[in-house]
């Protein structure tokens, strides 16, 4: 499947930059749930331009229009189709070119001439509202069950600030920074990161980083081998999100250069129940959650449109061009993609979770 | 799916490490195909344990026996079922245990008493042969396409050694790396991480490392939006390796600290052929092949069974205990998991190409 | 999953019957390929209500508005979202309450309160309107390679016409029934049917019936064992509709009553190709088209909702009631049906088609 | 997924007639299920050739060699692979041949030469051993939830006996069914029956028939719209069986002729529990389980394979023939495929059951 993902929760994307809407269809989710809207439409503003300094100035609102599945705030138990209308689409912003490091190019190859690469088209980021949206309601149904997701920006242009700290991150502390519109651990690094977007943008450049993303309060034993482990569940949903070049769990590539007789992480018993000495493997071992928290970093790409001239080619001459990117761009996308890892977070955990 | 893999190539696992057997079905490859089982043997060989210095001094032999799909040399189009029996399992070597930086206490938590644990059970890396086995299958229809697939030996221990050059990468010296026991770009750093293994083994330790994989030759265009990328269903597989703890695209995590303005691949005509000057990317845009090499890393945590002993708790009595793992074991899995990786990139091109 | 079907063509849908739309997502349609929006129009209203004497008077228009993955004509290649308003939905003529033969008392069962009865909810048959839409795009897809699909009212209420001539019907036959409101190939059995269906109303009664459904220049070698067989997905399809109770190939449980030596279609060598003498087996062996035409019969129950009373309990108080459907239903689903059970037949030959 | 079937419930199948082996994994079973290895053995001796008046002479003991996941007669919850070794292929009984009924033809069409047509390759029913496996593993599990299973022959050669009374059908009655060799309800019309079948047999001829599947005790809720109904899941699992041709739901083809106010189930209140007066539906409302009993109808057409000579062609020449199977052939397959069908209603039963 394609444009559909997930087994107990069944998520389905459509929809194109600057077509009619955007939408999701999510299945799944349990009839009767009591959705609060408000906090839906709280991920989504989250997710949505101009809500920031290092955003956009786009004034999109991120407002879904519920077509199917909700009888006011409940669940019916069938498919919820939210539409996100495409009130502010500038076409005229665009012409048919090739942006480096956007996948006009591949579109092209992939689609030929029926591509619409208007505003990247079906590329767009603006496809993750509906992933946000799902993953809003996903992430209510964990709380019920204790699990609570969050995430923070760990590095900017190359400034890295703290990780979590892989035993002891805290439900509140992860919820609080999901009302952070800068959240980061380190607030030395803050504004050092800060000033790294700030400068690139009046360099007409961008900045990419990474993201770090934690879930508490998973059960030990979730998880399904072979080809469904909590990792390759999560790396495939991830790796969906444009611009997510990087993934890896708990101390990741960092890991891989240590030795076993530290990266294992060493158990006793404590307080009657088994108790983990540290949380190296990011809670998942053998592609089960250990109950120990969820951790995962996201390498998110400098976002492809820029100011500054760029060699490119011409699609309809096929010949050389300089290519400035005009129009309204975020210098960092990494703020607007914090709701979008912890939606495919919550998706993936909440997936697994069901299984029977 | 949880032990089924894929798409147009359905790829299915089974076995525990001491059953009787672990075992592969791979369906869909083309009927009438002409298979080299002599080199489907090599790589199989390049897995199977004892053949290095660095790995583990078992002899177990991994020589497949195929009970459906072939009728001599030839797939007839049906499920291919291949069998590896389980001839040299010693049981004795294990008792009910959870070994620190393994899938034993996760499994227990996930099926119980039920868990076969012998020897890791159905989490043992010995599944990896039946991945091997179809991924030998996929590359031998992925060279009549022209696409060529190998992999290196990029960093142990934290000894790093030189990447793949991401545009000129050349399919013979990725074939001549699959004849090689310890690939690796770097001939400096060679005897460095050599020596890192040897001397983590000398300590009863072990050490982990990264792996990056190339594809060259294939077309772009490949890959689907927006759950299939490939990115996606790359990093899914690879995910579902044991060990594999972190997965990056091109230049990856290092990509993400950079500026959109060096990490955009510029394009421009060259022989009358749009041509990238760079490939920061890892040859794939929006999901999708752009045609430049196909280019991943991938993240092998240490092997977790050391002699040194380590805290951890007996799953009978639940009490702490120190444990120290005897037996063989391998000091550095890198050497035997190159051809997995290897497998799951063909298996997942493959897949994707034959994509209509 | 249960809300999405195919592997090479996906197929989306979601709505309420008194929602605020129901809708569809289709994917796999091919880029570039020019869509006849006005074929589509008409297969929608075919399966329209309020389109015949023999099936409601709801004006319901089902006219499409189309969100994604179309710009104008064209497909771009991307998942098209169709969505059908439910501009007409009369709830007051609905209170909640258990109708015998429909779903309600099922539904309740399984979501509890939070179903959605209003009109038969996501149960309704206008959520087949998805389908047709769908339908009428693989259609136009199938015509290309030559195969084309139609369907006729093969009984009603007991009174059975003739059947297709399993070798000799024709695509312009086919064709031709598509434009007829009340197709059989029947003369002398067509007024006895309306008849039956008349009468049936008059008595505040409804009416069942069977349609058979045939394509014609499919290549032989089509479908895919064990699981993927024409026959498994077929039904699959068929069965997801509602109001089909059964579904059979060929002479179906007719040719199950006979013996080999007439039920085999013996074959010769005509015009130096393989040629069949009969066609008993519906065009499908071992699951797998021959080349002959695909032939299907598919039973379609009476209309539950009747205007005579019929015992039922009240879904809040628990309690016996006597229950009469009022509001507007059609005696006969049958003529509408046709374009749903044609729709189903042109997605699967579709998605199998386009297996590698 | 073409030979892997199910969701929460996963089968997989492979294997020739005369290859080495053929063979079934299934995922999905409990963790710590004690299996009765006895009562599995039972099913598989049910469908195994040789042990009836009607079936085959040939002596193949269909003895499951058990390769992974289990333990002794306990299910581990990792997948369990069990393969019928080919010990008795009479492979010079079989020439490159086309038999009319069968799927040569076909075959050869799909997979050209590399077709392996011996004893009809994977199209053979033999492949059905590994269906019976899983299903008894499924029945197993639903008998501990009040889920009972049994099937009748209803039909054979055109004489029709007695249905199941679609209500009151009893689970002991249905477990007793499993012990005959020639079950039918109708005691009168068995003899008739097994004239048919010896009459054509003594004419080098074959029949076939219907079976009436059932399953009593399943709660009410069970099914997922829109495409997973327990309709559609079922018909596709059957229609996967060789040689079925028909499938139909309670009163199935006959209930579409009757009327609405006949065919409607009518409820009242008994035993202050919801109770329905009649079961014309099979148990099945909107595709979801009403709690009234399961029952569906199963056309098997008349075995393919007869010693009465019949036109075909040759598939190495092109030329006609005249072919006339020779070798050890069911007359009637009815009595084999009965375990075949019920395990087709469990694993579907069992899956849906699961689905959270």
């Amino acid at each position: 499947m394609s444009n559909t993902w997930g087994k107990n929760i069944e998520v389905t994307i459509f929809g194109e930059s600057h077509g009619v809407a955007v939408g999701v269809i999510v299945r799944g989710m349990p009839a009767g749930m009591l959705v609060d809207m408000q906090e839906v439409q709280r991920e989504l503003n989250r997710r949505a331009p101009g809500n920031s300094e290092f955003g956009t100035k786009r004034s999109e609102t991120d407002i879904p229009v519920i077509l199917s599945g909700m009888r006011g705030q409940e669940a019916c138990g069938t498919p919820i189709c939210a539409i996100f209308e495409n009130s502010n689409a500038h076409s005229g912003d665009y012409k048919p070119m090739i942006r480096p490091g956007h996948a006009d190019f591949t579109a092209i190859m992939k689609y030929g001439e029926a591509a619409d690469l208007r505003g990247g088209g079906h590329f767009s980021g603006r496809l993750t509202a509906g992933l946000v949206f799902a993953g809003a309601f996903a992430k209510q149904v964990l709380v019920q069950q204790g699990v609570s997701i969050g995430a923070q920006i760990l590095s900017v242009g190359g400034v890295e600030g703290l990780r979590f700290h892989p035993l002891k991150v805290q439900a509140d502390k992860l919820l609080r920074l999901t009302y952070d519109s800068f959240p980061t651990l380190d607030e030395e690094k803050l504004p050092l990161m800060q000033q790294a977007i700030r400068t690139a943008r009046e360099e007409g450049d961008s900045v990419g980083g990474t993201i770090e993303v934690a879930a508490v309060g998973m059960p030990a034993g979730v998880g399904e081998p072979f080809f469904s482990s909590v990792e390759s569940k999560l790396a495939h949903l991830l790796f969906s999100i444009p611009a997510v070049k990087g993934v890896d769990f708990g101390l990741g590539f960092e890991l891989c250069e240590t030795r076993g007789s530290f990266a294992n992480d060493e158990m006793i018993i404590k307080d009657e129940q088994p108790s983990f000495l540290s949380n190296h493997m990011g809670g998942i071992l053998g592609g089960i959650t250990s109950g120990a928290p969820i951790i995962a970093r996201v390498g998110i790409k400098p976002t492809p449109s820029i100011a500054r001239a760029q060699q490119s080619i011409d699609p309809v001459s096929g010949t050389d061009v300089m290519l400035s990117v005009t129009g309204r761009h975020d210098p960092c996308i990494l703020p607007r993609a914090l709701p979008v890892v912890e939606a495919a977070l919550a998706l993936t955990l909440l997936d697994l979770y069901l299984e029977v």
